[in-house]
């Protein structure tokens, strides 16, 4: 039997774009990682690229003196962590109806688990993060849409396992408001990711009607993004700063609920777009203290995410427990 | 040592206007019965109004063979449950700050619990009413105002001891809406409870400029209440139908964003003004369906509430758990 320091597993976060997989020790140390591309690739070739990256792993792994016993994998979508399968993966549509872990799991002959990207953002942050140390608490992962993930007691909550939970994202902070890709109208990813700050920004140009000046050009030729949007805010552009002022009123609006229901006060913000925490945190936290009046003098803790993109890495790799 | 079967508890559900408390057996049935006035006393005198009714209710218990081991209390309000403290009562002020668990634990000297009235509710309808089964749940109760209680894995959820849990009254589902009592604005509460129901029907008289008929006559004489415009509802009147399908659109909306966050499909709705369900369950339904987009083909499950009055009692019996 070898010593518990020799074991390491294999953590995956396949996002739109990429798919990322990292070696990863027991203390959440990133020891080794391989990248490759995902988009506009069908399910069988994805999963030939993460069982090579995964062999390459297990052999880097190997060559450390580790053994690695298991591998996690986040998708963003709608995920049957049971099955192993994919129900419905917006930025990977190709992986719809396909059991990616299970295969991937047949493959490499080891245990594989599949979750939902937040939830892996969240065991991440929770075992190496900003969530240490916290029994209760909600997760908000803004990228090109917002995800979420929910702590109780310290563990993962999955609800009644049907296929969705902690859709922080879809929760509803301004009834008929703005259309969200989900059907419903005015869910707190209208106006909390990277997509609502892109099309939040076409709304107030056409409202304002300005035809011309930056932001403008930039959407006329494309390019108009969140980074750009980010750029122009931190810059003191008044629009740009209104945008992520509503990102923040959402949030508030949203945690605020999400606090009077729990019963608790801590969340933990992620995500590319969460990275321009310091642009919404203020009206965040306006907005909570004017709408949670249950808390009363007891003070909401909101932070943010500490691992990056790490976070998903070290959380997928956590989604087996390995003991020596 | 006696035998299991011969073990009652006894159940206090202590209103703003009346305590009612009962003697309950180990199977739920209501054995036995006290009621009191409560509303406009000072917190001596509800305790001793309390310790009379126990010690009654002991003594009817001996005299049919059971012995009574604890007694349960759900008090409307703030409650810290480990110190048997009231922090903050709307209904009965004069228990703001006053340790009513705990001296009643004293005077018997019983163990006593004191729980919110929502979570009592709860503990009824999940033990022997509409909830027996549920693993995953919550609980709406409309009255005066609208409580809740919230159910994971089987168990009454607390969240961190704040002294607030499963608020669900006070989740925000029009920013910028009525003002409520809590001191924000749009809260479920402000559209779902007889107070909404009274201050909407107001509202709407206001709104619409109707100086006359029977609706203003009744508010001119100070008799609009809740059963009032429930009756006119019944009977078809227009102004009176919508606001209990307001109401259902709130409901819809706060159950929708509670099924998103936490991944589940169950609901039960207890509460005087939930006897109104067929009033409003068809505007909730249409609500759910058209923002819980999570939920695709999964059915929602909304029911009402099955004991009525005997929800608080049976669950307060059983906020000790006893044995024989």
């Amino acid at each position: 039997m070898q010593k518990s320091k020799d074991l390491a597993s294999i953590g995956i976060d396949l996002g739109g774009t990429n798919l990322r997989a990292a070696l990863v020790d027991r203390s959440g140390k990133i020891l080794d990682m391989r990248l490759a591309r995902a988009a506009d690739l069908d399910a069988q070739t994805i999963l030939e690229k993460l069982v090579g990256c995964c062999r390459e792993l297990i052999g880097s792994g190997n060559a450390r003196g580790f053994r690695v016993p298991a591998a996690g994998l986040g998708v963003a979508g709608k995920i049957e962590s049971s099955k192993g399968l994919v129900v419905f993966s917006p930025n990977l549509p190709n992986l719809n109806g396909y059991r990616l872990g299970k295969n991937l799991e047949d493959a490499l002959r080891l245990p594989v688990r599949m979750e939902n990207d937040a939830n892996v953002f969240g065991l991440g942050e929770s075992f190496a993060g900003a969530a240490r140390g916290f029994a209760n608490w909600v997760g908000i992962v803004l990228g090109t849409g917002a995800g979420g993930c929910l702590f109780l007691d310290g563990k993962l909550w999955e609800g009644d396992h049907l296929g969705f939970c902690a859709e922080f994202g879809h929760i509803i902070v301004e009834p008929g408001g703005p259309q969200c890709p989900c059907g419903s109208k005015g869910c707190l990813e209208s106006f909390a990711s990277a997509r609502a700050l892109v099309s939040g920004a076409r709304r107030a140009l056409d409202a304002r009607k300005i035809k011309e000046g930056p932001l403008r050009e930039l959407d006329n030729a494309g390019k108009l993004s969140a980074e750009v949007i980010y750029r122009y805010a931190k810059n003191g552009d008044p629009l740009c700063l209104e945008l992520f002022d509503k990102m923040g009123w959402a949030l508030g609006l949203a945690i605020s609920n999400l606090f009077s229901a729990l019963g608790m006060r801590r969340a933990v913000i992620g995500g590319g777009v969460g990275g321009a925490f310091e642009l919404f945190i203020g009206s965040l936290q306006k907005t909570l203290a004017a709408n949670c009046s249950m808390l009363g003098r007891q003070r909401p803790e909101i932070v943010r995410g500490l691992l990056g993109d790490s976070a998903a890495l070290i959380g997928a790799a956590r989604l087996i427990p390995v003991s020596g």
